[in-house]
């Protein structure tokens, strides 16, 4: 265990409408009192393995070495689906066993996949196992305990995985989609930095009506309400417009498509 | 006081639009600077004592003992209403004298009952005692004042109390009504998981226009977008649609009626 | 450094939709275990430095002596804008140099302002400074650094201002405007508790086509739904409804004017 404090980080897509998050909280101060707690987000939309997937992967590097991070989007609940407890990259990761783990369950930096063994009483509810399953599992790793001590290992492979949205090389450049729209209306898409630097900065980017002949560095590169593409905080193409919202202004959705093509 | 570090969770209706919560925690902080604060929920509707009630005792003995918790949902703020703190079940509570602690005040567990001391100085605002009187007080709870020296013991006898929305039987079985509509638009009710368990789990469950034929135990258990009841995670009567929003298809309101009855 | 745990205040226009907030506090653990975090507020409408200055100078004072408090309004960020830091009534403040920090600029506590030194590699985002520039900043300052550690100290009259509203004498009264609705459809005005101190609370206020005829201390002091002028906890007139919400019951706007008419 270090000595600093543990830190816990929650992910869910419980919103904050409800006690849900509140409660969670309550049973991590129970087990492990020296917490510290952090919302990731609980904005996930309801039962979307996918974008908390990507969320998470996009995320936890920014946490200090040996967070947990619990991920508590669970369509399954109540039914015979497991519990994962996996070691990546010095972080910790408590989740369904749906799909959600998928980046860092094909990680080169896995280091173990432990499957969380169930309580054998039945003092649980069918419906919540954030609350009495998962966050008390994630409160005994803050407290010290090693996942081994909370389950059994298992090979990667036997872990349940779930298609990444990936942007695919064409004869004249990149397909990607619309993966996210922030709170801000930016445009997140599946085009990595590295698929746009292979084709350099001076590219068509389409989208939907529109296209934009070049990749920038920065909102202010191109004067106010204007459109533009860049690279995002999180390492992919981002269409966005300079103070305005991007989303509606191009009536774009999730999993609309984006082209790059390598101008003539 | 315990060793560990205090723990003091909020329950309020002051959103997070605004710096309410903000400012309380920075007043909490500076009366007590080792304490850990947990947000239960803002989103209770504005002035809904009874919603903040019903979550209130759903939610706290989820945390450890000797948590203070601090409900702000004051509509009779700036008017001569007490503030009280009590002591049930090892855990503290401070809130206005409304009717919101009614199910603490009613519970066996009942230990104290104390009516906070009014600052003496004008040195308070009219419209956020929450800040002002109650943060403060708060704080010194969790830096180790006991109750008695932050005001006088009275009897709960003398305290506000709201009706709690209660099924009741009727010959054939329960009526009940639906006291709340959670983020994913499943929708609770007042029927217990005892006078669920009292008429087994083979029996109609009315509401609207759907009769649905059995109590189920969990989500998976009917196909999706099918309607189900179950036992939600607070123990009581819910009404789901698994993985959908059961509320917007159901065309469901707080205060709508739903019965149980026997089969024949 | 003080011996109590440092405290960090967040303020942005990030919402909570995303992981923005949640990753901006895992670098500030990764710099400062021992820190603690406080959400002032994630709501500011996009891009609104006017809004954002107006809430921070409404609530750091309620907060400890050598609280951080980290603004995240960032309009220009990938420009050339700097990055402050300001030292003022025993408080510490960092925030993109766009005028979001003016009130504490101009304030006759203000201490010492420094320019952050930006960091010499090109390794930080082009549209993420809170994560990768001031939240680090605010990391070391809470570890204990000094402002000069970390950039140059400039004088506060080359720091950007903004306007900020403010309500002016009239002939015959004050004329001020509507600044912020809140959570509840409250209406805070910029006409200062003085101002209307230095009329008397028989006055009349007049807002849209209402005329209310004097200012109450509380909203209880009229009949429930019933439109009413008091001061607000901020120190300003507001015009509310008591247990109502007035900015939808009046149909009023950020901006609409606001008047203190002296009565005949």
């Amino acid at each position: 265990m270090n000595k600093q404090p543990p830190l816990i980080s929650l992910l869910t897509d419980f919103g904050l409408d409800d006690e849900y998050v509140g409660v969670m909280k309550g049973v991590i101060y129970t087990g492990c009192p020296q917490a510290r707690i952090v919302d990731l987000c609980h904005s996930i939309p309801a039962q979307n393995i996918a974008r908390a997937s990507s969320m998470l992967a996009a995320s936890y590097a920014y946490f200090p070495p040996a967070t947990i991070h619990l991920t508590v989007v669970d369509p399954g609940v109540g039914t015979s689906r497991h519990i994962l407890i996996v070691e990546a990259d010095t972080h910790l990761f408590i989740a369904p066993d749906n799909g959600v783990l998928t980046p860092l369950l094909r990680s080169p930096s896995l280091n173990s996949c432990h499957r969380l063994q169930m309580p054998s009483c039945e003092d649980f509810s069918a419906t919540f196992h954030g609350r009495d399953i998962m966050a008390p599992a994630a409160a005994r790793l803050a407290a010290g305990a090693v996942p081994a001590s909370l389950g059994v290992e298992i090979a990667s492979e036997n872990c349940q995985k779930i298609d990444v949205a990936a942007a695919v090389a064409t004869a004249d450049g990149v397909l990607g989609e619309v993966t996210a729209i922030d709170h801000f209306g930016n445009i997140a898409t599946s085009i990595s930095k590295a698929q746009v630097a292979a084709m350099g900065m001076e590219v068509a980017v389409i989208i939907g009506d529109i296209t934009l002949n070049r990749v920038h560095r920065t909102y202010a590169e191109v004067t106010e309400k204007a459109p533009l593409a860049l690279i995002d905080s999180r390492g992919f193409l981002e269409i966005a417009v300079n103070r305005g919202d991007a989303a509606a202004i191009l009536d774009c959705r999730v999993g609309d498509r984006v082209r790059l093509l390598r101008r003539r």
